[in-house]
């Protein structure tokens, strides 16, 4: 089973079972967005996550195998056309060099890691609309002169 | 003064100056993000904001007119080469279709607004290594079908 | 059933029936272009219209539920071939800037929408041949500072 | 003078004078839409319209002979970045293949003209927010079998 | 049936009975260019020329309500590279800017339309070689001012 | 002298002197089209050609060596985006395929040159509005085995 | 049977019978770079060669009809990725304009035709490592004016 | 003084001194097109090499050390335009898995090197046309297990 | 056996049998990352290689046939997106000129080869967290003139 | 002074001086490789290594305040066309999915930095041809969970 057929498999059982990602999160111990990512085949589960996950959406041991592979993570096209996914496009267009100056300002000359990473999204609820938030936390990594 | 002429005035101010953008944000009552971002000629400033920055930066009404004008937003190429930048380019290639399922669950389909929208970065002192989080707050904006 | 398959079927259904999008509007209360975009997988419909259009066209809850889902909006091509599309690639081409400058003259800096946003079409008649007039309707989003 | 040294001068005249293109339109007797696309350099002006626009302005003939210049209509990249022309182009994109659909349906094979076509843009006031109303007229243009 | 399957079981039946595009021509009433561009998929064939086309091939009803549909036009890739093609291609890429001016000072602003067009191929005899004629008339639509 | 700067001293005199490419035709014994051209620096000029081309245009001899000088015939853009042009292009994209076809049924598996090549425009008056005729003619080069 | 089932038919039979392109030329009498173009699907075969290299390899007379169709020439992206044919796209990159100058040079204003065009590989032994040695025979095809 | 001034220092004298590439070939005791590719700044000259050709055509010692320095091969586009070059890259591209075949079949896993190469031009009279044949001659390197 | 379900073969009983890519290298008596690379398609194996490595895999001839096979090597996009593969592509824009700048002043004009190339991967264990060390060999191949 | 210009100046001054990347990784007590990058303005020097070299190449403070700045890393194009860099390109798209398996069978799923990285390169002497041995070291950064 590759990561292709696994999230076939789990989002079927997921809809199936009625059960949202929190719940799913809630019952692997992990935030919601990791465990939607390794559902989507873009990060390896370990063997206790994908166990309780498996558990809780009721499907057996190939797809145990398949959430604990290395994945090989690749997207459709260098600019994405789904509008919510574009907008974080637009964002690191509009905004990258800001953020760079301001990290690196902050931190000194090196990146925030996108490896040793996590990213959860609340709702904040607002009288003029809600709003999403999405926090990401990644290390500090400076470059090293050798 | 066009918005490429007003950044380099800006930052070669800043830097005789050496105010941060914290400094600057604490001058204007804005968020040092976003004031970064009015200095890299990516949004327009309101009049107060613009004024309280020049004054900060010791510059003229040239620096204001240009401040307060509507930026076009444009970047170089599709895919961004510094690797700070790119991170968050990788970011939304591995996690778009995560970030787009776990928003809808939450909030019904529609996108989270890039143009109601901000974003702040800050330090999170961690003993395996400083965190750099972001937290990008935007607008639900739901479809309407008519 | 998934977005592709619902639009063949509806398509087939609609040819079989000898129907219009202007006789589905009607039948669901809603624009025909909206509702030709939710059969064509572009839009997700609120429960009362998908059940009304697959009354109108004799199918079953399968479709029902492919019309409510979420979809993921993608397209073949940063640049459209086919001559109807292409010349209206080629109308954002010629006159983005133009409608950049008289829209944020009228409203000040920000966007029109294109998720709180609705389209229509008319034939309007015309000795020198008929016209097409699209109109297409956004709110207005200002930037805001923060 | 080139298309683009002519639209500084114009820019910076109607600048000067404080017009708006709403004005400009008044006094060329034509929409701001077309009196904007002129002056971006994107079509060429009758000699009354172009005479009119300078007489507005306060300029000399060698604008009038730019202003009727045939322009070379080109544009920088195949997709937008400035928000407010991404979303138009985003607008093609997802609702391209359901106008021609609607289109053609209504019309028979063929294309909405992007030459013998004419644009316009208004406000149209909401209480939950102004919204932009673009509308578009174009000749319908069908295709011969020869 | 759609126009990729027409497509095959007309070049299928054209070769099987042995027939030329100028004897489908002849047999209905249209130039043997247009014939071709209808049996690749690119025109949509009015009834009495489908009815004879399939007559003359010996094909069923299914073919000429294949013929009849209005089709997507499309073509692989920005730049051709069959050589026959990309000559083509060529031509338009050395010769665009200079037809563009020829064109201009003949008709005014404006465009050859691509829409109502004809095409037609003849054989020049020559001593040195025989040509390739190709004749493509458009009609010329000028550029409007509103 | 290079074809850039040669070609916008031919434009400045041709509009100084007033005359159209058909004048230069006929000064210089060629087809308007190619002496236009030779004008935009896309061929090279026989000495003769050469010589009552500047002197119809009362140049001197730096222009007669450019006009002279073998071209590096180069374009901008895969895809042209002037409206103009971009029809040829779409013309080779919708027909070409067809051509391919109808001149390798009429002539063999082989070319039409784009370099044995010459290209005329005429207007075809008409009552439902004028037509651009474009012919091409390029010696057929059949592929060999060896 | 198409040109890519023709390849692979074509293929097995030639590694089944033992044979290498020497032998397939010495059986049809044509060079074996051109054999093995014909049966990679690049080039049409005549009759005599066809029926010679279908005997040659125990194949039928599908295959004899396969090799004489015209071919639609097209290849994998506009940039090689395998080594030795990238490294052939590399000479055409470096030395494009050089082979351009010294072409020109010697024959006027033309260029080298692909199309009455043949080559051929041949080995040199030499004490430092074998040399291939590629030779290209085009037709100088001259520009004309018109 | 850098390889594209070197590059226009070189071309001005070569045509000032009336000398051809095949003069400069002798001149210097290498090919033609060795020689024409290290004055397009495409390959560094050895220093005998370089004080020989800046002899020939009385330049000065900066002509040398540029000559002399270390190129960075670089060209304009993925696929070239120039007719001329245009038709190497078709030939890759048409034949370079055939070439690929025939190469490996001869040698072995390998390739012809594009380093240790080197290349002429020659005219080949013919009473059907003239024929620019160039001859190609790398290295043959195979491939390595380890 | 074609190299792509070879490789699928391959992994299948790598995994089945519990074997490291460092228990193949000992088994063929070849570097692991050599055995990897001929296991993913992108090597031919010389036939002892191939027959030990089938071996230990308890694989039959079908897959010695293809392990000998040579390969066309190919990649997906220009621009790696897995993570780990980017970051090699990232070294080679970050340090590209300065390793072409390092390697030519240590060598004189020329490259290294990546044809008479082998490559290892070893970790060096390390406090601050183990290390991925890559080690490149590839001989140095000078340019030459002629 | 930004990065370009402080590139030549360095580059000027080290040639003036006679010395190589060895001299200055000794004058500096860094790697010639890293010394190297910094001069190309891809790294930030510490101020000690900035002063040392800026002290070796007789420069002033200027140069060190843009050594110390943290560069906005940027290479042209997605694929390199220099041959010595594009062959490091090639073994990127050759072994990439190679040195993936390799590196995450080793040291679990998880990327070598780009960031937390040095590398460096030795000349190998060797009867066959001296032999280019670039070394690199990342630290292993395992994904997370979270």
């Amino acid at each position: 089973m590759d990561k292709l057929e696994m999230h076939h498999t789990l989002m079927a059982a997921k809809a199936r079972k009625g059960l949202s990602w929190e719940d799913l999160g809630r019952a692997t111990g992990h935030s919601p967005v990791w465990v939607a990512s390794a559902c989507y085949g873009m990060n390896s589960a370990p063997p206790e996550a994908a166990r309780k996950l498996t558990e809780a959406l009721g499907l057996d041991d190939d797809v145990i195998a398949a959430l604990m592979a290395f994945p090989t993570k690749q997207w459709d096209g260098a600019i994405p056309q789904d509008p919510l996914i574009y907008r974080l496009y637009e964002i690191v267009g509009v905004y990258g060099p800001t953020l760079k100056d301001v990290i690196q300002e902050k931190f000194g000359d090196g990146i925030m890691s996108a490896i040793d990473f996590a990213m959860d999204v609340e709702c904040e609820e607002n009288p003029h609309g809600d709003r999403v938030v999405v926090t990401m936390s990644g290390k500090f990594l400076p470059y090293k002169s050798w």
